[in-house]
């Protein structure tokens, strides 16, 4: 029963699949600066990252964030179903095992489809991703989160390092 | 020459593969309540999240950035080499071609490891994912854009099985 409860691993989203895949068509260099936010800004302080075409590395990580607030809707719904209406969660994690969440919009267009009751379904996770999105994820404790790891394991990965060499070199 | 300018698509790392590859402990429910920011608000308004364990959505989405953030570097430092100083550009380009981006963390260790040539590389590419999270990447921006696309998603996919049904209904 509890393994069934959890959404199977093929079901995890990936990061920016679809539009990285058409990185061959944009070369490191040349190519034009970065221009989402300071379209009239010549001489950007900002580093240059090449590979994203016309898009930018916040609408990737944007994207890649619908898809997981796609999938943590699922995860909301199915629990609440779960709790309370035990027959009517098996419908949604019949369908689960069907269709992949690595796409959420795909995923809830093919549930819209499927059968009325699915229709509602597929109207509830989308309003819980919308609610959840603008309401509940902390986008600041992210940021807070993002900013402590990459000090954090920079650090830790010097560390393991010079501990590394210099118990090589006490060894000698 | 273009075509080996660009990462290789293996390279693209995964969203969350590590930590919810482990759901399988958690079931949807019964489960504590998320913790990460209201420790002690018992009655937290917040809809329930199953299957994060220990963790939080939001540790999560910033352990995924925190890899994106690594790929970004390394497409920012592979670009600046490529552009000054072609010969030390190959380099990093073989050691890309074996070894995976998908955990970033585990990627700079392996390159540390490599030659002293490639712990400067490392250390640049580590020195840059901080520089481009702290600084470049736009925070506020990615928020906006998933606002955005949440509202805009949903509305779309509404609109087309309404058309689509509307079509159907004509032709009756």
């Amino acid at each position: 029963m509890e393994s069934c409860a959890t959404l199977p691993l093929s079901q995890l989203p990936y990061v920016y699949p679809s539009t990285l895949s058409s990185n061959k068509a944009y070369p490191f260099w040349p190519c034009k600066r970065r221009s989402s936010s300071q379209p009239t800004r010549l001489h950007c302080s900002k580093m240059f990252v090449p590979g994203f075409g016309e898009a930018s590395p916040e609408a990737k990580a944007a994207q890649n964030l619908h898809n997981f607030f796609t999938f943590v809707a699922v995860k909301i719904v199915a629990a609440q179903l779960e709790s309370y209406n035990h027959e009517a969660y098996e419908e949604p994690m019949e369908f689960l095992s069907r269709h992949s969440l690595n796409d959420g919009d795909k995923f809830c267009a093919s549930m819209f489809r499927e059968s009325s009751r699915h229709k509602n379904l597929a109207l509830r996770i989308m309003e819980v991703r919308s609610a959840y999105c603008k309401n509940d994820f902390e986008w600041d404790n992210m940021k807070r989160l993002a900013f402590k790891m990459v000090t954090e394991s920079n650090t830790r990965l010097m560390t393991e390092y010079v501990l590394e060499t210099s118990h090589v070199g006490t060894e000698k």
